[in-house]
């Protein structure tokens, strides 16, 4: 059974969540990486990811000068990676520089790859939209990487305050 | 390290992934349930959530005439009420009816909620994009509702060919 709640409290239940991390790279600057929780699929044919990327963000502004970024899925390995690019901000700070996080060159986009992630997309910026306060951004994947280890696992967030595991089946 | 690979084989590393169930209901008829994976948090002022609905769905036709929904996340012991509704067309079948699935009354929709679920969001329809081959739906979040149970947890697709399973914290 249930009983009405604010929308706030009920968001607390939606635990373990996905989390992403895009990355991105200026003309001739310095790559960036961006943890983004408001992802998911939103065409096959061909295959899209949509994002939520916060307007103010490093990363917003840099794929509106690019029409290019990564989607990434962190694997557990990572979870220091992902609060470290969660929380901080690619305008005073070189993450890559900051956490070591290891690249791959991209086949078709200057925004590198995750080397230690379970999988990478990389993407071309086909459309924006803003329905409510958030720039939902699409992009179509035209390159996908896959991890060489097939038992690494993606990482999750498991509950508010930037809490961050590994899942296992019930 | 990584290695370049099909789309689709990179997907096959998502897992696990969100499933969320959208309920809907024509005037004067009987609701329906869906399962949507593709679905994702699109704004927090006001709360929003984005759905990737198939076009030839019955929920597409209700929502596109009602402009009302209901997102809700099943929980671990609604795998069955998933899978059933995921693989069935609202078309030719009354899945409420069907699988016996929990209803309570939602405050300001039509589309009921569902009792066992971890918690329901009652939406209003405020924009629809296509970037590619699926409609995105965007829904306004104007009620929520949590189980009365705290210990109640999210049930998840683990695999592809509609596994369905609850998590534990690594």
């Amino acid at each position: 059974m249930l009983r009405e709640a604010k929308i706030e409290e009920a968001f607390e239940r939606k635990y373990p969540e996905q989390v992403v991390l895009v990355t991105s790279c200026p003309p001739g600057g310095k790559p960036n990486v961006m943890a983004v929780g408001w992802a998911m699929i939103a065409s096959s044919e061909p295959w899209m990811f949509a994002l939520g990327i916060d307007e103010g963000s490093y990363t917003y502004s840099i794929i509106r000068g690019t029409s290019e970024f990564v989607v990434a899925y962190p694997s557990e390995n990572m979870a220091q990676h992902v609060l470290f690019a969660g929380t901080h901000s690619g305008r005073d700070t070189d993450k890559f520089a900051a956490t070591g996080l290891a690249v791959q060159k991209a086949s078709d986009v200057s925004a590198p790859l995750l080397a230690d992630a379970v999988a990478n997309f990389e993407c071309r910026l086909v459309a924006e939209y803003r329905p409510g306060d958030c720039p939902i951004i699409v992009g179509k994947i035209i390159a996908a990487h896959v991890n060489n280890d097939p038992h690494l696992k993606r990482l999750y967030t498991v509950a508010k305050g930037y809490k961050l595991s590994g899942v296992r089946l019930l």
